[in-house]
């Protein structure tokens, strides 16, 4: 209240109190003096009565009074005191109609002050949204400068031989071979695919015809030789060198030295994995899975796994579960050595039998169930090329295969690790036999231990880090292989199979992957960023909106109430996008590559870009930060006018999926007007019916779009609409209420935790030790981990994630069920971060009063949520979720504070 | 109260009611009975007076009713009435002494009751104990059980040729050319340096015992050759290649191939970089900053840092701020090339020439602050060798540096990124050219922007990922340059600087850090644990303890009152250490290298392990976890039970730092009596005086342990005490009074947020616009970014790094001010993390009622904090410390539940 507002009252209370002290005077005294002559002379005539320690008897009545009134010698006294009563009544009506008149006053002072007050807010509101355009608009002009000169892009129709390729092909390298002009940061990365018939020799069709399938599918296949970056060659089988070195020298783009062109070989099982041995490729590359000694260039070919499984497809509900970490047995091997002892040199022998007699040794010990094979009872002829068509020169140490692919992989899943040993001979390049052995070991889940090879060597070890997946060591510590299996926890054995088998399903496990790995590995090389995702085109639905009415539906937007501070009255602006692409193909490459989901797909946004130091926002990179009270800190009104935090200001989305109610919608909608930060309101109308054209949808100040879905599916609370401009989603059920400051509080914790489910409801996975499964659980617990999507934060990333690159059978799952939608998401987010989701504030309401019974009370209900989480684990191999045991709440919550101080705060 | 209870009390009771009855009806009765005989009587002569609307007059006394009876007609009626009153009198007396019974008889039965709950509670607690004590030697027979079989050592005794070497040196790799067999895992990497006059030739004397001396320093060095994994020669210069190889050759343990010697080039500046190229060098291994394109054996051979500056030593105060991100400049580029137009061949030329027309065009295109030197106005002849000198066979392309080291620095420091251009000629091999840029670049803190060279050309690059402190682009690309650079964002720019700065901190920046880097390199290679970081002994002050007495002196820790439910009665027992030195050398090797502290120390354990899935804890992995109510959940009680989590349970030492306060800390050690899952209390007597011997301890049930410090400090309070045997340390002030609830919770909070320091008082760090500096702030804040150690959480592993990682310059100044330890640590653990800690709890009471006045009310100490804060930001470069806006409480606090839940805590 400021001083100017009291004065008028000032006065106006002074006159008001001289009156009320008359009247208490006059009030006070006439009855003293009335009551002395009253005593006076009823003291002769009458006594009181009543006996202490029984009761009180009520005291004489007025006409008790009265009576007395009519006895002798008080007569006059009588009259004195009618006329005194008299005088009483009449001061008693003015007393009341003064009362009248005060309360009448005070209640215009109640208006006239909470006028007042909303002129104040609205000033403060006024002056806050100058502030902010200010700043916007120095922000924009600092924006406005020019940030990038475009490339100066060499075209392709230039072949300009600007660089000396090296006299021998056998040490090219990508800067003395490859031909960078044809590929600008900014192309995009054209790929072109010489037709079938070229090369392909006797090449499978099936093979082919699934391989272009998926090469045409890609967002880099182009049909225009011209503007092509690589050129790319299926090369099948079954030609002879000089064939085959005919035909690439014919192709029309070859230009006398294959540059820029990627041979990649589709062979598998029994056919010759290496048909270009003995061929001049020129400057062109090489993928394929077996390489000879001198054959091999780093950094130039492409180590590509065996496609024997890949062919046939992997079939992912056959993968075992990754726990428990301890199999059966500690390590397997079976094998049988191609060649016999008389083939072998001397220190060869040598070597090779010490290397077997450790490992005899071990299992003789006994300590450990081991398996070990080194004679197959069958040997796997189909699994790889025969030895004399591999190595023509010597003799292979080779380790053939034993049984089928199917017994393989029997054994395969009751091993912790799986003993892969580099056959001698091939030491130092890439082979398809010690793939091959890794591969089956990725599949079944076994950690592969590679006695001999280098992680590069490994399929696409270039990019791929495979020693956070396998265990390689050196041959000469077979002797200390058991001590190294021995100490390793179960935490790791898990980690490593975890890690194992995200590089079997995203780079080996069938060649739809392999051929889109192959590219995504010449484009990493290239420092090419990868596609951008899909957008998912919003088809909006017109709608009428009206104004609110002033007296506003709105209890939950009060800032009066709520203490909100005042709102950033910027208009709604998007997140920046795609800012980083350039950065993340040259910096993150190799994370992007060995974590999920992998490098195939470009974001616009992350949740893990890195921060600024916090000195950063005051010395020179401040556009958009907005910190508490300039930097200083503070509480209450201070802390509520800006977002602070390590990131800049930003808006959120709230998409809510709806079906059928509108009132509900409706009301749920008037209740987000004067939300501070919010951007738009995106409704997901999954009902095939579309709105009544006549709904007056209420006008709150920011963009409210209707999007129309292609079916009812709970998938499409997830789905990364194209309207959705911000990082921030707020997911929320059309009958959720949330206050606002629940909104702003769960929205700045979000802020600090953007890779993580923010939000209201928790839940948890408890496990049923009968059934030795899981199940859902949403007693109230002190322990949680999982957040429902009901009324949750969470960045559109993972709408990205859910949407195109979590496994199908999740999302199919959700749509047989119509249910677990929001477990799959807390599946999802767990598994790409390894951290539970955020549980904000106690205060959060999530009724609905007038709602039909909702579907979550029906029990078929709950049982549907058991099975998902069991199928969502088998499908993932093993339980993504992570406990949490706490709460965020604002950081003075009930905290006793001196009273000039204020909270974060008023309720939460 | 349970039924029992309650019936003998029953029958009391009810005979008590109706004695009650009949008392009431008496007493209502009687008077009723006296008063209608009065007042008939008296109605006659007597008359109530009182008027209302005035005031009721008290009524009569007793006394008066007494008066009434001396008149006529009443004389029985007095008679009546007064036999009356004396029973009621009578009847009275006895209520009282009823009543008295009442009272004491519900004394008797609280008494009773309170001894049924302490008889429960001890049940409870004798059944937890064992329960415990089943789980514990279960778990301990699982452990009992051979975890690992040593390793088959082969003795380096037996030199047997177990490998074939190459025919050629120059295809030495590791598998091929080094023995193992004398580096078995256990061995601890021990390495030989022989001694100096064998070959170092005219290496500067300095130089070489600066090198010796650190050499000597580390834990790996051996002074018995015959043990030695490593033999290590410093190279010095000044020898022709003959002389070289004679004297190598001449080494005593050379074995005619010198196998397992790492030959180490000192050489510096001018001197010739590469004194091994005409030598034949066998089987050893060379590590130097510059080879010729046919000697570089990758994965073999080591690339040095040149060692121009590292010989200097480096100038930390010197080093730039890494803030602002956007330095004057966008790049610089400064050089001279050592090649005249007539020297190169035609495409170089016109190669050469297009790179630095189209460098040129970007400088005039004038959109940017670029600096282009390309003649300097004075070459630098110090910095590199002469060319002839370097490269004897064909014309050198290198680029000259310009000016010296300072007038290089003074203009890095203004720019942005630095541009190094590799030269065509040795493009695919290291050069000390190329690295004293990068080098020199990081040190100013301008992003090296590489043309032409592949990370693993750079020193160290085998095990740096270079592409994470440095922009490597093939020299195609440089058309595209200025568009990458402008493409990058702030927050990138500046972890890159990060980056960089940490790379030149670790494996560059001195001759120390060179010498131990590449020890460490070698060791990495070879799958070897680092050595383990030093535990600090604790010299332990002898004291008597007494028992508690049975009224315990011990608030905080009664169970009734907080309901902190059975306690964990397991004995104390320490956390799991060097679980994983094995797996983390294999496993982790290259993220060790890539974050601070870097992999030249193991760890017992770290905060940033892995986590098991959920599931495995039920199947097969479950060996020291506690599931809440077995994997179910729940609130109240279950969760009082068990720790639950993501990780097996656990324990936590106290760690006091007290300094001659004997009363003050004897309570404070007092109330730790009963915390569950206390280890051990570990008092740090930061006084020189010793505690009075005749200090009477408390015995609070787990050892309490005085340790003596060496003097006075603040620093001791982080010391990694070899007592303090678990990972979580809580470190307390002496007269700090955390209650035992809240130090649960704070323990369960940490459990899952190992690397965060979690703690109570938080405070946070504001921007002085004034001063452009940070100031320490204390102040109610709704935004936080430190946590008192005062009152925290943290893991072991920072009580490492604090005494041995982190900059000395921090810890002289926390002993300089006796101040600062507290934000030194949030520095630290921010620093590493890049994470804000989490403040636990409004509760915590943080007041010492009776102690003298806090150091921290004095206003000298806040000005000290403030200078702190900004000499640590000066030693890190920049602003580590992250805000955090929530807090974090337990699941149910402040919930309202339905009254047959219970919540996580009583009052928490």
């Amino acid at each position: 209240m400021t001083r100017l507002g009291l004065i008028p009252w000032c006065s106006h209370e002074l006159r008001l109190a001289r009156l009320i002290c008359i009247l208490l005077v006059v009030l006070v005294t006439v009855p003293l003096v009335a009551h002395y002559y009253l005593a006076v002379d009823l003291d002769r005539g009458t006594v009181g009565g009543g006996g202490k320690g029984i009761a009180n008897r009520p005291g004489g009545q007025w006409s008790s009074g009265v009576t007395a009134c009519q006895g002798r010698h008080v007569e006059d006294l009588c009259r004195i005191r009618e006329s005194v009563s008299e005088e009483l009544l009449q001061l008693e009506a003015r007393r009341q109609e003064l009362n009248g008149e005060i309360s009448r006053l005070a209640g215009r002072q109640d208006t006239a002050q909470h006028g007042v007050e909303l002129a104040k807010q609205e000033l403060q509101a006024l002056k806050s949204t100058i502030v902010q355009t200010e700043r916007s608009y120095r922000e924009l002009l600092a924006q406005n400068q020019p940030r990038l000169s475009l490339p100066l892009r060499l075209l392709p129709e230039e072949p300009g031989p600007t660089m000396v390729p090296p006299s021998n092909p056998q040490h090219c390298r990508l800067h003395t071979c490859f031909d960078y002009s044809r590929c600008p940061l900014t192309s995009g990365f054209p790929v072109y695919l010489y037709p079938r018939g070229l090369v392909t020799g006797t090449l499978d069709l099936e093979a082919w015809h699934k391989a272009e399938a998926i090469f045409q599918s890609s967002q880099h296949a182009t049909d225009d030789p011209k503007v092509a970056c690589l050129y790319m060659v299926f090369v099948g089988m079954g030609m002879s060198a000089n064939d085959l070195q005919k035909r690439l020298e014919a192709l029309p783009y070859w230009q006398a030295d294959g540059r820029n062109h990627l041979l990649m070989v589709l062979s598998h099982g029994a056919e010759n994995n290496n048909p270009l041995l003995n061929v001049s490729t020129g400057r062109a590359m090489l993928a394929q899975s077996s390489f000879d000694t001198r054959q091999f260039r780093p950094g130039f070919d492409i180590v590509l796994p065996p496609l024997n499984a890949a062919l046939i497809g992997p079939d992912l509900h056959g993968l075992p579960p990754q726990v428990p970490a301890k199999r059966k047995f500690l390590f397997s091997f079976q094998g049988e050595s191609g060649l016999s002892n008389s083939e072998m040199g001397l220190s060869l022998r040598h070597y090779s039998v010490q290397l077997t007699s450790v490992l005899r040794s071990i299992v003789t010990s006994g300590q450990e169930s081991v398996l070990l094979e080194l004679t197959c009872s069958e040997v796997d002829s189909n699994a790889l090329p025969r030895q004399d068509a591999f190595t023509s020169a010597k003799p292979s140490t080779e380790w053939a295969l034993c049984g089928d692919h199917t017994s393989r992989l029997n054994v395969l899943q009751q091993s912790t690790f799986s003993l892969v040993i580099v056959p001698h001979a091939t030491e130092g390049c890439p082979t398809a036999s010690v793939a091959l052995r890794v591969l089956e070991a990725l599949e079944a889940g076994a950690v592969p231990v590679v006695l001999g090879s280098d992680a590069r060597l490994l399929p696409f070890g270039e990019m791929v880090h495979w020693e956070r997946a396998a265990i390689l060591l050196p041959k000469a510590r077979v002797t200390e292989l058991h001590f190294v299996l021995r100490s390793i926890a179960d935490t790791d054995v898990l980690s490593l199979r975890r890690q194992g088998r995200f590089i079997w399903d995203s780079y080996l496990g069938s060649l739809g992957v392999v051929v889109t790995a192959t590219l995504a590995a010449m484009r990493t090389r290239l420092c090419l960023p990868p596609p951008p995702v899909q957008e998912e085109p919003a088809e909006q639905i017109p709608h009428r909106s009206v104004k609110l009415s002033a007296d506003g539906v709105n209890p939950e937007g009060d800032a009066s109430d709520l203490e909100l501070g005042p709102q950033e009255n910027e208009p709604p602006f998007p997140s920046e996008r795609y800012r980083r692409n350039y950065t993340v193909a040259l910096v993150e490459a190799e994370l992007l590559w060995n974590a999920p989901p992998g490098p195939f797909l470009l974001f616009p946004f992350s949740p893990r870009d890195p921060i600024l130091p916090s000195e950063a926002q005051f010395l020179g990179s401040g556009a958009g930060f907005r910190p508490i009270a300039g930097g200083s800190g503070g509480t209450g009104k201070e802390f509520q006018e800006a977002l602070g935090g390590n990131v800049p200001r930003e808006q959120f989305t709230v998409v809510m999926l709806t079906f059928e109610r509108d009132e509900v919608l409706l009301d749920s909608v008037r209740r987000l007007a004067g939300l501070p930060y919010l951007n738009r309101v995106v409704i997901i109308w999954n009902s095939p019916r579309p709105p009544p054209e006549d709904l007056a949808w209420p006008d709150i100040g920011v963009p409210v779009t209707v999007v129309k879905t292609k079916k009812n599916s709970l998938n499409n609370r997830f789905l990364p609409y194209d309207v959705i401009e911000t990082e921030a989603i707020l997911s929320i059920d059309d009958d959720a209420h949330l206050r606002h400051d629940e909104i702003m509080f769960g929205f700045r914790v979000w802020r600090e935790s953007r890779d993580q489910i923010v939000g209201f409801p928790g839940r948890f996975h408890a496990w049923d030790s009968t059934h030795q499964a899981w199940l859902y659980n949403s007693n109230y617990s002190c322990e949680l981990s999982m957040v429902l999507t009901g009324a949750a934060f969470f960045h559109k990333y993972y709408g990205y994630l859910y949407s195109y690159v979590m496994p199908r059978a999740i999302r199919d799952l959700v749509d047989e069920y119509t249910n677990c939608e929001d477990i799959a998401m807390n599946f999802l987010v767990s598994h790409i971060t390894r951290k539970p989701p955020i549980k904000v504030t106690s205060r959060w309401t999530f009724r609905c009063p007038g709602c039909p019974q909702a579907l979550s009370h029906d029990e078929s209900h709950f049982r549907e949520r058991h099975k998902c989480i069991n199928f969502f684990v088998r499908v993932y191999g093993y339980m993504p979720l992570v406990y949490t045991q706490f709460r965020a709440d604002s950081v003075l919550f009930k905290t006793r504070l001196p009273h000039d101080k204020t909270k974060c705060f008023k309720f939460i």
